[in-house]
């Protein structure tokens, strides 16, 4: 089947699920849970499948991580299913109320998108995270993972599938288009007939690839280069606690940080405690020539302060003020995630209304932002784009809104 | 200066410009709403240069219509900025406030756009409409208008200027692109650096061409082709009330109906006298084979019902049911307004429920959808897509919000 042909199918699946009753969506799910934990050791035989394939191919480590399924994090994608269960339903909320003079009744109320692309790579969690938020949300979604996970991805849409048919729920609400070519996902990519949102969850170049590519309209997620900055009036322990914490705790994710900022009426005392901690945590450092005369970092230009290491290295800045701070950031960050470690409530204050970022923190790791600490019950991405939805994006940030318009005969 | 030059220095005035208080934003539009009366006379001479422009070259009398700028037209616009200064700041207002277990304070604060780039057609009035909405929501805007109207433009943003000076405000914060070639419009659509939102506004070949070359994400507007459908059960006063008001009333816009839908079981009785009446009004018919075969129409094929005539032309087609009515609708319709007449309380639900549409309505006219109707103090355009906004766009529309945390030192 065409991937267009698949498309249209879940085009068509939507105009029936988008009606479908909450009690059924939460069935759906109940049973999904079930039917994953009756077959952990047939995904984890399918994900063997991708893992050898991998081998074969030569792929890094650290991606081949990525793509496992252990026992462990199948019980979390479980995990993440009942947080889903347990929440309000998101659809056929008003959202506003009026009653015009001529006596129309305007509802303002929550829709679900119709028909919601994903575009993601490697970890197979995704299809199951992606599926159960759409499901909940009354959307029909359209799952494009990597060729690199497919075994994993058809086997787990196998028992989305069980779940749907057992709740007579048309299949094609959760389509799986695996391993299409890239003429194919072109195709999907313009099929604004179909598909009301497009969604891409991954590396900064699929990222760019999906927005110079799409009509269909785009929730941007992911890249992060996300900053502390540390002000002159600072708590040294606090400072050294957030900035190890937002740097090291998981450094392969979005809301880690890539650059430290730091006053420079501080950084002379500063830098060198720091760079014994950050040495104990095996972190690299790099800098332009004012650390490197404090410190022994790599040297990098000043225009070299744009890469998401995405690893255990950290890119260090002085600079002159929190303003200075902010015009840093607004330059080389990607409006993700921010922070300012000070003890001068004005320059928080400043620090708030003039960085241009979806989550900014005072005194606060970097490392929060994120659907299930937000209490949104889990997320399908981090918006980095400032229409619809910005920061995490839970089940709410997958709906619309349509204006039902009562009337008796009204004509203006 | 070149186009991204004038792009980039928009980008400098909004990171002032978003922290402008809401009385000086309000001082704006007030010292506009003056300047433009003081000006009435020297905005029609500039009018005027437009309107030679467009005879010498021929430009259809109805396109000169909307080009031209009247004492009435102008006073309109006063009114407009007048009605904009009453409405309540849409800027740094908590929409959700949250304390974690751990004490993080979470708010989430409403936050202008930044910078939205609004490409329009003909009409000068939308000028001073955008920057008017642009300023009270903090917003700065680059305006590209058409050719066809740049003495009028540049001559409204020339004032525009002076309040914004007057008030000690970067002039940057209303940009004006005049007259640029299709390469740099190109480059203003892809300048993702710079914009934050792009918004066009006009003829669909102009939303379209937007659409396919943008990768600034794209609030798409305007396109309506909208319906009437009349169920078996229904009030034929009220219905020809409805169609004759959503037709005629004004045909140009894009709230107007495009298609009658009639239910197979009334159109032998009802079509003749629809047709009785809409002949008083010059209302052009057009049908395919089952309605000529009751009434004299124009002969149109089963998927012709895709235009969008915009002038007193109506397409007729007889459906089996309401099912079928939303059907037809939901291949044929632009995502703008519907309506169902009939006094079927079930199929008035089936159709809320089952229409894919950003205003349904119920027994009444399709033409309220509008900004000034639905209480929000003007529109910067109707959304015809499901991302960030439906329908009428306000103040409130032409925000974002972004997470202010406050904290003491946590870590995760």
């Amino acid at each position: 089947m065409s991937i267009l042909e698949q498309a249209k199918r879940a085009k068509q699946a939507s105009f029936e699920f988008k009606n479908c009753p909450l009690e059924i969506r939460n069935n759906i799910l109940k049973d999904l849970a079930l039917i994953i934990e009756e077959n952990i050791q047939n995904i984890i035989e399918n994900n063997n499948l991708d893992i050898e394939e991998a081998k074969i191919n030569n792929m890094e480590e650290h991606l081949i991580d990525r793509l496992t399924l252990t026992e462990h994090r199948i019980l979390s994608m479980i995990e993440g299913i009942q947080e889903i269960i347990k929440l309000e339903d998101p659809i056929n909320n008003i959202l506003e109320n009026r009653i015009l003079d001529n006596q129309l009744i305007i509802n303002k109320v929550t829709v679900p998108f119709g028909v919601i692309a994903i575009i993601y790579e490697s970890r197979p969690n995704v299809t199951i995270d992606c599926a159960a938020l759409c499901i909940k949300s009354s959307n029909t979604c359209i799952l494009k993972g990597g060729k690199e996970a497919k075994f994993s991805n058809e086997f787990l849409v196998k028992l989305i599938h069980e779940a749907l048919i057992k709740n007579n729920v048309n299949k094609d609400t959760v389509v799986l288009v695996n391993n299409p070519s890239r003429t194919e996902v072109a195709k999907l990519m313009k099929a604004k007939q179909y598909i009301d949102v497009l969604i891409p969850r991954g590396s900064a170049k699929l990222i760019n690839y999906t927005v110079e590519n799409s009509t269909v309209p785009v929730l941007e997620t992911g890249a992060g280069i996300c900053h502390v900055y540390v002000d002159e009036n600072y708590d040294e322990n606090m400072a050294i606690n957030i900035i190890v914490n937002a740097k090291t705790s998981r450094p392969s994710v979005c809301n880690s940080i890539e650059t430290l900022l730091i006053h420079k009426n501080i950084a002379k005392d500063f830098l060198p405690k720091l760079n014994t901690v950050l040495k104990d945590k095996n972190v690299k450092l790099m800098g332009n020539k004012p650390v490197k005369e404090i410190i022994d970092v790599e040297l990098i230009q000043d225009n070299q302060y744009d890469i998401e290491h995405l690893n255990l290295t950290l890119s260090i800045k002085i600079v002159n003020d929190v303003k200075d701070a902010i015009n840093h950031i607004n330059t080389f960050g990607t409006k993700h995630s921010e922070s300012i470690v000070t003890n001068n409530k004005e320059n928080a204050q400043t620090f708030f209304n003039n960085v241009d970022a979806a989550a900014i923190y005072h005194n606060a790791s970097t490392r929060f932002t994120d659907g299930f600490v937000f209490g949104l019950g889990g997320e399908i991405g981090i918006s980095t784009q400032k229409m619809h939805a910005r920061g995490p994006m839970g089940v709410k940030e997958l709906t619309t809104y349509t204006y039902h318009i009562e009337g008796n005969g009204q004509v203006r």
